[in-house]
């Protein structure tokens, strides 16, 4: 019996399908760049069905390709060009949400849920589930802990990985581990759930989740100030930390020109401050409780660092109509960037006391490579994360075409982004992962025994090298 | 040449002791329940000495038992009495504070740095590093992060997992693995730290850490709250989160018992409040800023409960004496217990929302072997974390041997507790670890899948099985 007709007699004729008009939408990723056939979609509607597709794809040597809510930056959930089609295992008809606790402050989720629901179902509790990014609406809760996914809350609640307590996942031997623990503390062994949290499906299927919850904040405050220098605003942080501790939740820094380009191309966009700053830095405090004290809290440390001379101008928004709005003006820039040119997008993370240097040095990377080039920056600073983006406007980019390849060029210019990174001890991914398209980042950035660490962890979880291959790891 | 000729050519003759006065202190646990031969003990003075030592010991078989301060509560520092005497190797050289990063938020340190020395030299920058417990006036940062030690900060600032951004570790080739990250986001393949935080030095040595600090906070309100039962505990818990987020740094409950024995025992100690009541909760709010809100947000949470009768006394500490005075309570617990007789401590922690159940069916399930046997309480209740202590009398202890096999009933009764919590999903290991003490109770409790992939993890990364033998997980 093939593959097909196996699974077919295992999970059923309606969760196999091979219909080109199926395999469509799975096969490609959302922007459209990559695509690989598939053998098959298989839709399993529990983890015992998981674990029979993995082992019948492990008696035939076919890969399996777990696939979320299909939103990877960097193509790691479709199927390559080459080598052998996989069947592509979609989590999507396991979505419940099976129990919330909000005295343990948990809830247990199958793999499958849409991050969206997940915040909902938390919300409707009274708490909170903090992760939150661009994709939360059609991302699935798997892909997001397989991803160890990132976005705008990790200065205050972590990435995905802290947010995880416990995890059911089906082997690459067809076992199911059952690891749901809703426990703080738990030294009983190898911590095996970190294994799986950011491993892309190269290790095994994650099925089930046991989430941490936080109470859910009932004020906000949020600023928009105008700033000299990325220096400034690293102290404006460190002073908002020593006041604000965990009430701050947000401190995000974009450079001039990415206001003007969503000021410019977003309708409805403007700017919060008549501002010529070069730098501009939103600020959100959270906290529970009436809140009284939040906005003043805010305002006596903006007013304390203007009088320091530390920023140029700042708006406290007074009303949620204009938090809203900073917020849309952070939200706005991968629209207005589309719109207005080619980003070559980068995602590198830097000790937060290396970021003005390395501000500072990729533009002057970049700039030797290609002069006078326009530089867009977006930091989600409170983490020391900077998406660095050497940016084209649309002539310029068609010049570029016509002067030479332009695909190499796109590639130095990255390369000498990520240079300066490791350089200054920092990493070329921070949020976005590795897929395929940073494979060759990993062999070039990642020490030596790093990598053979890896590659054993991988060779003792999935000898038969079945799980998403030619993801994550560079060949050993 | 025999290993210590050889351990003498690389690293020194004073760095390699065999004379029995200085092997003494080191092959015996601090509680002198736990003694084994010793090879030697190796000192090292930095992480190439360490590889030499280590390769070393891989070329001739011989066993490494890496020990930092010895303050293991589960015999996991000291050798074993059978098998291969090993070679000891000692961090204590090793004790540099590399560098702090005020604006990163992380300082680098050396394994063997004692943990009182880093909390002193965050301070001294302005910072926190959370950990902090008993032993931290001689317990090395090296062995707080090979045992992810707990502590009393969990509930607001993690376990030490959560507090190590990056890791330098010896591994068992004798490879040196340079992974100290000082990034809040990193997504570049799997993230081997938490391989090694937590293995109890059956993976690999630890050298030097990456750590991450936090604001310090300058203000703290404390209060002494009595109580009818861990029910109302919870609640009153749930309503503290909702009113005061992350400034909840500890909540912590006794019982009656404890608080007698405190009280009875200890010098000084007497109880904040005249009160009858069963259970005995502290809780601390922690802030940044003047604090002048702190005690009026925690007077008027206890005056709402109170109001709707959930506590029947409370007492708000109102000076800096008071607060001590309060924490010198719960840090009394062990000298008063030691003084008063013998008792059987556990360390389980379940989901908050099961710690009543777990206290009421662990009470009957040790009364159900010993009638009438009393029983002490010391919780971590805002991490789950219950210490569950059969206690006897020294008349009773002395009884129970006249009457039978004591260390029989001493282990059942300690599987009786662990069955209780293993039945309401928790663990028989929430802080101390596994050592050699809790061997058999991962064979118990553990599922075998788990208990598999630990052992291939441990294959793949220490083939010869020359970490620290026979501790951390049960044979194969």
């Amino acid at each position: 019996m093939d593959v097909i007709a196996e699974l077919t007699s295992l999970i059923g004729a309606d969760a196999v399908l091979t219909a080109p008009s199926d395999l469509d939408a799975v096969t490609e990723d959302w922007r459209g760049r990559y695509r690989g056939p598939a053998l098959c979609l298989a839709r399993p509607a529990n983890a015992g069905q998981v674990a029979d597709v993995v082992r019948c794809c492990a008696r035939h040597g076919v890969p399996v390709l777990p696939q979320g809510g299909n939103t990877s930056l960097c193509g790691g959930a479709v199927p390559s060009e080459t080598g052998p089609a996989p069947v592509i295992l979609s989590l999507t008809r396991m979505r419940a949400v099976r129990a919330i606790d909000p005295v343990n402050n948990t809830m247990e989720v199958e793999a499958g849920c849409v991050l969206a629901t997940v915040q909902e179902a938390a919300a409707a509790a009274g708490r909170l589930y903090p992760v939150s990014l661009g994709a939360e609406g059609s991302c699935q809760i798997g892909g997001t802990i397989a991803t160890n996914a990132g976005g705008t809350s990790v200065l205050r609640y972590g990435n995905t990985r802290e947010n995880v307590l416990g995890l059911e996942v089906v082997l690459a031997d067809g076992t199911v581990w059952s690891g749901l623990y809703g426990l703080r503390k738990n030294n009983t062994g190898y911590d095996l759930k970190h294994l799986f949290i950011g491993s892309e499906g190269t290790l095994g299927i994650i099925t089930a989740a046991t989430l941490k919850l936080h109470p859910l904040p009932t004020c906000h405050a949020v600023a928009w100030v105008g700033m000299a220098s990325p220096e400034d605003a690293l102290t404006l942080l460190t002073r908002v930390q020593a006041r604000s501790a965990a009430r701050l939740s947000a401190f995000e820094m974009i450079n001039r020109l990415q206001l003007d380009l969503v000021v410019g191309n977003v309708p409805g966009r403007r700017s919060p401050i008549e501002s010529e700053a070069d730098w501009h830095v939103l600020i959100e405090l959270s906290d529970n409780g009436s809140g009284e004290a939040l906005d003043d809290e805010l305002q006596a440390i903006l007013e304390d660092a203007f009088a320091d001379g530390l920023l140029s101008d700042a708006a406290l928004a007074a009303s949620e109509a204009q938090r809203h709005a900073m917020w849309e003006i952070r939200h706005s820039v991968s629209e207005a960037n589309k719109k207005a040119g080619v980003g070559l997008t980068t995602d590198c993370a830097v000790p937060l006391s290396a970021v003005p240097a390395f501000i500072a040095s990729a533009t002057a990377a970049v700039r030797a490579l290609v002069p006078d080039l326009p530089v867009i920056v977006v930091a989600h600073l409170g983490d020391g994360n900077v998406h660095f983006i050497p940016f084209f406007s649309f002539d310029a980019w068609e010049a570029a075409a016509a002067a030479g390849d332009r695909d190499a060029l796109a590639a130095a210019l990255r390369h000498a982004v990520n240079d300066e990174a490791a350089r200054l001890k920092g990493t070329f991914s921070a949020e976005h992962g590795v897929g395929r398209v940073q494979l060759a980042e990993m062999a070039r950035y990642k020490p030596s025994a790093e990598l053979a660490l890896m590659h054993a962890v991988k060779r003792a979880l999935d000898p038969q090298n079945i799980f998403n291959p030619g993801r994550l790891l560079p060949p050993g």
